[in-house]
């Protein structure tokens, strides 16, 4: 392999597909970042850590085509520090050489043979989405999922098409995120994504500043997104998805209308005092025009009143402090409501007239003192 | 205690005091903050490891003068989070409540009397110095400082007052640092301090954006840091310091002149391939008009060429490329002069004419294969 490209565009090509080299591997080929020619003097870049793979194809001048697996870690270093000028890359026996400018780097390359194929795929369904409303949808929903790798579908987001809609849902047991917006399909699809790997998508889809949409393929097993010149392909989780519907309580004894900063703000203060405890306990009281938040550790004890409209019978709820900071972390409105029905059932959080999100949060049994 | 001060000075106050408290330390005291009322509406804030102790003051209204310590990580995460607005804290049977706008806290404090006083000077010397020469200063040296806790003074960096200079030098055994700027002061004093301390007065310097001097007082045994209204006073590292004037060496057999930048990129470069290793080992090769360097691992090799003015005989020798890198980046000069006799006597590294700095670099000993 002898090729010619540009550093700049190298580097951040190299930046991307970085994101799917696995760190924990024990699989050496996987540390790994492949180097492949292709047609119409270009060079793809790849990396996977057999869940994803994130490929990158920029300009370049081929020379000489081959292809090589290079160190992800040494490589990308090395290409990130080179001066912003021409690099020529020179693969022989495995040993690449880098020249750019006045430094010479030799670096030992494996063969590519090995380098898994994860981007093989028979096309089902393809797709085109706004990636402003994929990225906003991510990052309401993702925190949500779990993060035990042993709950199965459960560390996944449930992606669901519809023609007029599209929803993205993610639960771990204690909390539950749903938002839905609308677009308008021709096509109907339900997957279920890692995720993990959706939280790099939504990195690598606000790298790519000059695109607003990108393309969604969907196989039996796996699912594509193509953005500009890249290309993630990323298992589904197979399993079947909780009938997330049902869980949602339908009415509730009392409506509080809150300013959502105040209560957030409120409530991280509230939880300073019990950081360090394990269960995070804060307690909110609902009284007429007021929250009353209040926390106790042996440290110390604290109240914050947060002043909110209120309809309906007060109750006292106990919640983990975690779980309502990252619903009001994950959605911009100014005013938010929640909705209550007993200390033991869970609280509904949504936007005051709109379907674009709706949480629920799971409390606390808290034993009066 | 009862005490009203503004949010955002006494946020202010306690990141600059919380510089100072001991984060291994087993003493339970020494992890709180003193709060202590003093004369003229002022509250004293004041944190201590027994080495350091940073005090600030700054404007309160007193209604009832008193002093408690307070769980440092505690008060100022509180304090941080509270809103913009006036504070009031009141103390009793060292109960501390802090109210702000519509939070409440109660924390526990401790009562006040062990609190360490290290404060308590016998002013020997009272002198007047440049806040800005003093960083320069100290970020030119301190990082040439031992890390090793048992090396003593070598810990430390040795500030020299003279009639018409100030110096800063600090050695770790494998590189020494000497800084010289003239100053004129009527008073001569030679003193060690603390490296890590002296980085942390650094900061708290540069935080101190209104003023151009501080204070230095020495007493015995302590050095006292007087800026605005902040005083910082730290033990002196006591035992005789190395005649480092007769290390540096007075002839040279070869002079290079280099670019600083260029200079700085190509060992960072070179050193991307040995950086997984143990001894960091880049070898330069002096020739004429350019420097060569070269690096080599089981991962590969590099070669940097970097355009240089050369006088004297060529050389090869071995470096810790860290040594070199902390060097070139401690200093700001567009170009350097580096002098070498053999490779196995130290590298001189200097301004082309002046004493600002000197730089002294043990070569690694290299095996010609």
């Amino acid at each position: 392999m002898k090729i010619k490209c540009e550093q700049q565009a190298l580097a951040k090509a190299l930046n991307t597909v970085y994101k799917a080299v696995s760190t924990r591997t024990t699989i050496p080929i996987l540390k790994g970042i492949l180097m492949e020619t292709g047609e119409n003097n270009t060079l793809k870049l790849a990396a996977s850590d057999l869940d994803i793979s994130i490929e990158r194809t920029i300009p370049a001048q081929i020379e000489e085509p081959g292809s090589v697996v290079v160190s992800s870690r040494l490589f990308t270093e090395i290409v990130r520090k080179l001066p912003d000028d021409e690099v020529q890359i020179r693969e022989e026996n495995t040993a690449v050489t880098i020249t750019c400018h006045s430094s010479k780097f030799t670096i030992v390359g494996q063969m590519s043979d090995e380098f898994p194929v994860l981007t093989e795929i028979q096309e089902l369904q393809r797709i085109s989405l706004d990636k402003e409303i994929f990225k906003k949808m991510i990052r309401r929903t993702s925190f949500s999922a779990s993060t035990d790798e042993s709950r199965g579908v459960l560390t996944g987001v449930l992606i669901e098409l519809q023609k007029d809609s599209l929803s993205m849902v993610a639960l771990d047991g204690f909390r539950m995120a749903i938002s839905r917006e609308m677009v308008s399909s021709d096509k109907e699809l339900k997957m279920i994504l890692s995720a993990r790997i959706l939280n790099e998508i939504n990195k690598i889809l606000s790298e790519e500043e000059n695109e607003e949409d990108f393309i969604l393929i969907l196989d039996e097993k796996k699912a594509v997104i193509i953005i500009g010149n890249t290309r993630i392909t990323s298992r589904l989780l197979e399993g079947d998805y909780i009938n997330y519907k049902e869980i949602i309580p339908k009415i509730s004894s009392c409506r509080v209308r809150a300013g959502r900063r105040d209560l957030m703000e409120g409530i991280d203060r509230a939880s300073l005092i019990v950081r360090e405890g394990k269960n995070n306990l804060i307690k909110l009281s609902v009284q007429p025009g007021q929250i009353v938040i209040t926390s106790r550790s042996e440290e110390g004890n604290v109240k914050e009143e947060v002043p909110v409209h209120t309809e309906g019978e007060g109750l006292e709820i106990g919640f983990n402090a975690k779980y309502i900071t990252d619903v009001l972390k994950a959605c911009e409105e100014e005013e938010i409501i929640l909705e209550f029905n007993t200390n033991v059932t869970p609280c509904l959080v949504t936007p005051e007239q709109s379907e674009a999100f709706t949480y629920l949060i799971l409390p606390v049994r808290i034993t009066s003192n």
